[in-house]
């Protein structure tokens, strides 16, 4: 276990998001199409509904999740430093989930609700193509506020990161706001991540305007990004990102990465996979080595690299949380 | 999920043991010698030793366990039918293990304890040799006593199967007696694990006798078996079994195993793992082959190989429960 960041130590990237335990289970597609499950998406459910998918759900593993917690949990793992902030109750997946992120390295400092939703649960059916479908219950996530955001840790943060999964509920979205405000004024930098296309649809409006007009680094992949510009080819939301966003990383599965900053463009291959078995938390990944690599100070081309390599390492086993620690792979590739 | 086997139908095998959820982490061998962890094998905590462990532990991910429960649940996942006996409470990891080892298709009837001690755990440390080091808190697990054990299943199952942990307790030992004088009474088998060398040390004298004189299907590793008859070779223990155990499956890891009934001797080979990440459950799920073959008719080669297949499967993961149904095992090797 490694020693979470301490006050006033240097801090690489905070993260704000959603604080959820993953369920998963391996699912053939006719039990999708049975339950009509949209494959690939995350879908937000309420409790009942979540109980009902569960007890059709085969045998499962538990790991803790949150896209953002993935990535920071990460961050963690390869060695930067990473502090997070979300809800959970104080029941045992909200220990779980604490216990986790904390062991990962990760300054966590919220204390769990006495009361209220359960902490959140997402299910993910896992099919034999390796694609996860996920539906979230958010529980306690959903009394996430402005009030918890510790403004000492944005301003400390280098990079603040948070997840566009957060404009699902209106507080949460103040929070964010609030986040943006003090990082900014403390010359940091904010980073986002659109999270899944239907979030996009969701919130189109109100997140073009925050990735054009607050955004420093924006984390996208091909649909998500097709999505928010409206188009149908990665090139054509390529030339609007060029545009409108002044630094982006786009990823596009197989097919690798796109980084564009101003001027630069570096088109990254991805990594390919040693085995292929759980793509849940890929993007968070790749999220976590871009963001390791740049809170290091390491060019683009190189923090796309361990990008691919972080999501590569993760897609090779269940869950998006490392079974072991990652720090082998950053001193290898830009030690 | 399949259908868990309804009352009047066949059932191969019924087991009765701990019902636990694994906790697992990756350690390293520093973390095991600071904390003075036995390596390799079982220890029983308390509730706060549970906890001490569980701040020092790293990121873990949480799978339904217990060895006879992960028995069963394989033994359901290869197309067979079984049931399970064992005592959960009302908590969240009392649900996960009701829903797992349902989801599997095994019936499991009991409801889950309003009252006393929390589900039980296992805290599991797998170090980078793919061992691993158990630590268990057995909670809800004390209470399974004789009133437990539902007569009408352990009549109906061909073979009832328990584990030596439960002699740690009284009331649990007394259930297993009461099961096997039910079994032999209906004309049925009664198969044991031995579980773990420690164990057999704490109960010699008990086990030897049960062993020796009601137990019809003896499972044990290499190590449990030595420490049954204090001897110093496997081959010394082997001659003994012969001598005094009529029907024995014994496991020697890398080595493969060694199967006797009577004058019959079967010396089986390994099946060399795809992967080898973690040892837990391989002796479990050798007893699930072994035990699937014997209850649809095999003949004990055929039995042994299923067994060493079966546990090469789940040493390439993290837990003792696959994460993708094993049909196709079945029918592959035996079908």
């Amino acid at each position: 276990m490694q020693v979470a960041a301490a006050t006033g130590q240097k801090l690489d990237v905070l993260g704000i998001g959603n604080a959820i335990v993953d369920v998963l289970s391996h699912s053939d597609d006719e039990l999708l199409t049975e339950l009509g499950l949209e494959k690939g998406a995350m879908t937000l459910v309420d409790e009942e509904r979540s109980e009902f998918l569960y007890r059709r759900m085969g045998p499962g593993r538990e790991v803790s999740g949150g896209s953002c917690a993935n990535t920071i949990a990460a961050i963690a793992s390869m060695g930067g430093s990473g502090a997070y902030i979300g809800r959970v109750r104080d029941d045992a997946l909200g220990r779980i989930f604490a216990h986790d992120i904390r062991a990962a390295g990760v300054r966590f400092d919220a204390a769990p609700q006495p009361d209220g939703p359960a902490t959140a649960r997402c299910l993910i059916f896992v099919t034999d193509d390796a694609q996860r479908t996920m539906q979230t219950y958010l529980g306690a996530c959903v009394d996430l506020g402005p009030e918890d955001v510790d403004e000492e840790l944005v301003r400390r943060a280098e990079v603040t990161y948070f997840e566009g999964y957060l404009y699902d509920k209106p507080a949460a979205k103040a929070a964010c706001q609030k986040a943006a405000d003090i990082c900014h004024a403390a010359g940091n930098k904010l980073a986002l991540t659109l999270s899944d296309s239907f979030c996009v649809e969701r919130w189109r409006a109100e997140l073009k305007e925050l990735v054009e007009g607050r955004v420093d680094i924006l984390f996208a992949n091909e649909s998500e990004i097709k999505s928010l510009y409206e188009v149908a080819s990665f090139d054509e939301a390529l030339q609007q990102v060029r545009r409108h966003v002044g630094f982006a990383a786009l990823t596009r599965g197989a097919k690798g990465s796109v980084v564009v900053r101003g001027d630069e463009v570096h088109v990254i291959d991805a990594v390919p996979p040693a085995r292929l078995v759980d793509t849940t938390g890929a993007g968070d990944l790749y999220a976590a080595g871009f963001l390791r690599g740049l809170t290091a100070g390491r060019d683009l081309a190189t923090c796309g690299r361990l990008g691919s390599a972080a999501a590569a390492a993760i897609i090779g086993q269940y869950g998006a949380r490392a079974a072991e620690p990652m720090t082998g792979l950053f001193a290898e590739m830009a030690g």
